[in-house]
């Protein structure tokens, strides 16, 4: 039995858009007008707001052999929403723009705003527009997330003080794990079609990968406790890369240690089967899209009641350069590329 | 004596976005925080905001072999912007995210972002984000832009009342003749490289293509003269086609006279070179960045101060359906395509 497949030209260009919106339903009160005009109109009085754009690109972000649609409109929105909470600050719109190739059927494309809407209903944000054109070049996403923060309270990456501790949320490295069993599975289907793939039970770092979460709920938490941090982003290419970023712009050094960074068990396990330092994995894998923020010192005790925030570190002078503290207590300078010292 | 040319990789992505983004500035009150952080913050006190989006892809929407980068990096500022103002709002930022090959040197993105940084100041526009990523598949460019409106005086299209005035702005149908232009020219280039391109002094129609303009000066005029459409959106397809959607989103019909439509005499003259009528160039072009709108009969006087703004028709009740009178007096059918009967 094969699959119904629609052909998008049967539909048009208009056509295509009216079938992808026509279940959209707009929940905020700041959306004034949505999909269908020349522009979406949108009203945050008293707010400030703040807006972020990500492009994705078949092949070089993504890889449909093993990308499930579903997911990739999923994982779309959730790399753009993570950013505005990186601003401390809440999602509310986002646009949605699609290059596609006529490969894709109407039915892929539903797949694909299934994901879209699902992201949507759980972070609670509204699709107001967007742009959708033909591409012979593969599949192209642009989405904008549009977010807004009360008054001057949003956090940027240049505050971090001297003393100030240095968190993140949730787990480090196991998406880069998971992209390397997913690349690992490709090519040997690639080169041995019959054989089955051995995904070993990796959901969690296969999710990680596929399916990631923004840290909404790290946001609401700050909030709902009164922290404000000093400095913040999200850990987008590494806890190395994106660590050096808060330390030039806010002209300060930092010092973590590696037996503070969290790593999953699964991603361990998983890093040592592939003879892979699990710390290196954590410093440069990238795509955690975890919060990376330095607060005061004496906001430390509010921290405690949340398992899901580790402190790794503290700021210092920037003279003091930017270093890890090993288990073996041996000090390594990060880099931007990770820590090379510690790769196989 | 060949030009300098520095490879991207020599900058890396985050060296290049600050080469890039190394002359910025900004200038509206409303630009909290702009390029460099996870995001871009707003504050458009008491205002509402506007907020469109377009995505161009290499060899779908444009073509490098006639297409100077710098008037590339205008367009696609433009043509956003000319949607912010088909809202009768007035844009205030931008994002540029891009897809770029490495076959483009630092030197060729320099003149990219020359014509972005001469489309922010021409229109007062400050450039506050976007990505950079690098493409497999040619070079690929998402803008998006930001605009705002005071509170409720936005203009959608489905305010269209019967009796209403269709005017449109400008000329319309150049910008289709000046891609046909450079296609045969590259069509030439292409069969025998050394025949030297024949551009014929078709200064007009080649400059509405690759440099077209939006028409801040007309959502001006309407401001001060007090006159709000009743319709509006810019004509991006062609006259028919973005006539029908303000038709069918206001449910209404129209009588438009081709003697009333505005075309250029170097488009009507280059148009009966190739053996096209310049009316169907006009209706099915596309291209034009100009605004179309309605207005409520009292308004018209207004209007007659204004040479570049054409009355071409008037609003009919829906089930008089949409349709086109000839010079000779005989009524077509308007169709998405444009006035196919007419087409040769």
């Amino acid at each position: 039995m094969s699959e119904p497949r629609t052909e998008i030209s049967s539909l048009g260009e208009f056509g295509l858009i009216d079938h992808l919106t026509r279940n959209n339903e707009t929940h905020h009160a700041s959306t004034i007008l949505s999909v269908g005009d020349d522009a979406a109109v949108l009203d945050h009085f008293g707010k400030q707001i703040v807006v972020t754009t990500d492009l994705l690109i078949e092949d070089v972000h993504f890889d449909l052999t093993y990308t499930p649609l579903r997911h990739l409109g999923y994982k779309s929105v959730v790399v753009n929403l993570s950013d505005i909470y990186a601003m401390n600050a809440t999602p509310a719109q986002i646009t949605v723009s699609l290059g596609i190739s006529n490969r894709f059927s109407v039915e892929a494309l539903d797949e694909f705003y299934d994901g879209i809407y699902t992201a949507c209903e759980k972070y609670n944000v509204d699709l107001v527009g967007g742009d959708t054109s033909s591409s012979n070049k593969g599949f192209i996403i642009s989405v904008v997330a549009i977010g807004e923060v009360a008054p001057d309270k949003f956090v940027k990456r240049d505050g971090a003080k001297k003393g100030d501790l240095i968190c993140v949320s949730g787990d480090l490295g196991a998406a880069y794990l998971g992209l390397l069993l997913m690349e690992r599975e490709k090519r040997i289907f690639l080169e041995s079609p019959s054989v089955q793939p051995d995904l070993e039970n990796q959901d969690y770092i296969i999710r990680r990968l596929l399916k990631p979460e923004a840290r909404k709920d790290i946001i609401e938490f700050l909030q709902q406790n009164q922290i404000t941090p000093t400095s913040m982003m999200d850990v987008s290419d590494g806890l190395s890369s994106d660590l050096l970023h808060i330390c030039k712009q806010s002209n300060v050094g930092c010092v973590i240690y590696e037996d503070k960074i969290p790593i999953h068990e699964d991603a361990r396990l998983f890093a040592f089967k592939l003879e892979l330092d699990p710390t290196a994995c954590a410093l440069s894998g990238g795509e955690d899209y975890e919060l990376l923020f330095t607060i005061g010192q004496d906001e430390y005790e509010k921290l405690l009641t949340n398992e899901q925030i580790s402190v790794v570190g503290h700021v210092t002078d920037a003279d003091q350069g930017a270093h890890i503290i090993t288990r073996g207590g041996n000090k390594h300078p990060l880099t931007a590329q990770g820590w090379n010292a510690f790769k196989k």
